[in-house]
């Protein structure tokens, strides 16, 4: 960790067991924690614009270095003033290093595997040649022969402009072998060093830095990069890679990796977003989450709510909501729920209509905001634990925190 | 026409030479005339919840019969309170009949052939068999068959329980001959009495209904009808069916067409609303347009730009719009316009981002707007001719208005 958080102030507020809410502090404006981060991965949130998103109270959207590097490039992004002009967002951006889709090219799969789906994959394998210099992959949008390493991913954030800028580390799959995990968290290490040189040479001076834990699901690996990353001059940290084969596994590895990390320090859990393992997380202490659940299942249709058994969805485009009056979920604030009901939005989803999109990407964003707002508000309570129990019992976050404080 | 306008009021406030500006006063509010219409053909204004539609000041939308019809069907929607409670819109709704869409199946393409484009189809031909009846077809949906008469017509619009329903009718397309277009007219004339003697016994008491003239582009048929249809007892008139090869033949029928109707009646033009079209609309004394061209170009990537030459179209897909600074259109109040550049929309999108679509459609429908809003001041100001020339030469809306007061 440096020692001179000049270009990001972490402020903890209070504290509930591990549990803890605060306040970071970037050049774009505060974001209260913990927090969800909602994606805007080539630019804009789906089907929403800028505006809208700081409207359902979001305060930092994650960009993603891969995908704009390959489309529309870093070049005409850094002419429009960086991804804050670009689309036009005044609030807090970070960006990750573009390593978790390069290596999900090579590793086949690796974003359903890292996530514990488990899926084995591998036939885009030879497509990503990865060396000590980076990686080499192909364009999937004209197939030109397309280079990111730890440098060129510190040079196109740089561009991108971020508030938060990650390292560029490999992310590696479920189905690696120890070995395998091994020698790359090493190297991911030395990148970590080179993105970090980079950085302070060339670096905007007003981007903050987070390094990446890796380590897969092996203990010494993950306590030995626990340790090499804290020691770096970084801003704060973040936890990648494999959290193993199911949510167990995921809970084991970060309740052995979160103890680890400086106390001081600002940790964002890379691509977890369930609801019950974001809970999970704040328990643990971690403060920010990014995720493509919640805006994904839009396109499918499937509603956010409170469903344990059903893994927190509603599925609309299955049958039974002909006549049904409800909202989405009831008492939800955001706008399909106070102007719709399933009947009109499930028909409007089967019947792909942008709009059905739209409410239901609102409605998932809102109900998101809603765990992490009344997550905070728990904490400060003292409440925490009581109100992870009851939303895990099948409580709306709104509900819960009623019914906690 | 009606002589107790208990259903519908129309108020003419001011003539401009043979345009003229008014307030159409339905059950759910007024709409103040010239205006054009969104479409919401499945029960929805492409990516965007009624509110947003109603935010941009339209006060009238229209919803498709023969989709609704289709699915989710007239019960469900007449269920949920009609389509005003199934879709939560509250202002004004219009329904077509469902005849444009069925003869567009029957006559092959046609919507293109009617508006001139002059393609030539048939090889649907067979699926709709059209009697005296009414249409027998299959559902694009499930392949089941399905039956629309003047009566099921009414009988839908009354479920959809629009505040404005149009007459089920045979939309003659470009390709047919005199004889055929006679028949048909004389067939739809037939088919007008027993739409209004169903809705007499049958129709919501506060529905309106609009009779549609046809007769293609001859004279003397268009003459027969427009005295048919005026001597019915309906709230309004509708212009319908082919208008000819080209604009010169659409603008020779309309001025033929539009002196023959009633003085106080409001009238619609169906299906047309290109810039000029409409200004050429409004100087003949119509009032109301719906045309789906400004939401279907938002999904191709297409705004409305004051460009008479490209036929007001600025297509965004194209290249030539990287570090592009300007907005869609200079002094357009809409938000993609505020807050984005074409660099940025442009990218947006060619990457297929929901986002885009949703902001040109935004963009497109406040153009419109903005053209009839301008061309109603412009009528009480006495100056519609100098605006519409104004536009016409390559003004925006607002600057032909700002130039011509």
């Amino acid at each position: 960790m440096r020692s001179e958080p000049d270009r990001l102030r972490f402020e903890i507020e209070a504290r509930d067991g591990a549990a803890r809410c605060g306040v970071l502090h970037t050049a774009h404006g505060p974001i209260e924690t913990p927090a969800f981060i909602p994606l805007a991965t080539k630019g804009s949130v789906r089907g929403l614009d800028g505006d809208e998103v700081a409207g359902l109270g979001y305060q930092l959207i994650l960009g993603n270095t891969y995908h704009l590097f390959v489309s529309p490039g870093p070049e005409r992004i850094a002419a429009a003033g960086g991804l804050h002009g670009f689309m036009g967002w005044e609030r807090a951006l970070i960006t990750d290093s573009g390593g978790f889709q390069v290596f999900s090219l090579a590793h086949g799969g690796v974003a359903n595997e890292v996530k514990g789906s488990g899926r084995s994959g591998g036939e885009h394998g030879s497509e990503v040649e990865i060396t000590e210099e980076g990686a080499r992959f192909r364009s999937y949008r004209d197939g030109s022969e397309l280079f990111i390493s730890p440098e060129v991913s510190m040079r196109v954030q740089a561009a991108l402009g971020s508030d938060i800028a990650l390292v560029f580390d490999e992310c590696t799959p479920f189905h690696a072998d120890r070995e395998y995990t091994a020698r790359s968290t090493e190297r991911t290490h030395r990148w970590l060093d080179r993105c970090l040189d980079w950085h302070r040479d060339e670096g905007p001076e007003r981007q903050a830095v987070f390094g990446i834990v890796q380590g897969g699901v092996h203990e010494d690996l993950r306590r030995e990069s626990a340790q090499r990353v804290s020691e770096a001059p970084v801003d704060g940290l973040a936890i990648g890679g494999t959290l193993g084969r199911d949510k167990e596994e995921m809970h084991d590895v970060l309740a052995l990796t979160a103890p680890l990390l400086p106390e001081a320090a600002p940790v964002h859990l890379l691509g977890i977003g369930e609801v019950d393992d974001l809970l999970g997380g704040i328990a643990l202490g971690l403060d920010v989450f990014d995720c493509a659940v919640p805006t994904r299942l839009a396109r499918h249709g499937v509603a956010l709510a409170p469903d344990p058994d059903k893994r927190w969805r509603l599925d609309l485009r299955k049958s039974g909501w002909v006549g049904n009056r409800e909202p989405l979920v009831d008492g939800c604030p955001c706008p399909a729920c106070q102007r719709h009901d399933r009947d009109y939005i499930s028909y409007l989803s089967r019947a792909e209509e942008l709009t059905a999109v739209r409410l239901i990407v609102l409605h998932n964003l809102t109900y998101m905001h809603e765990l992490t707002t009344h997550a905070r508000a728990a904490i400060k309570a003292g409440t925490f634990d009581t109100y992870r129990a009851t939303v895990l019992a099948g409580a709306s976050p709104w509900d819960a925190s009623t019914s906690t404080s």
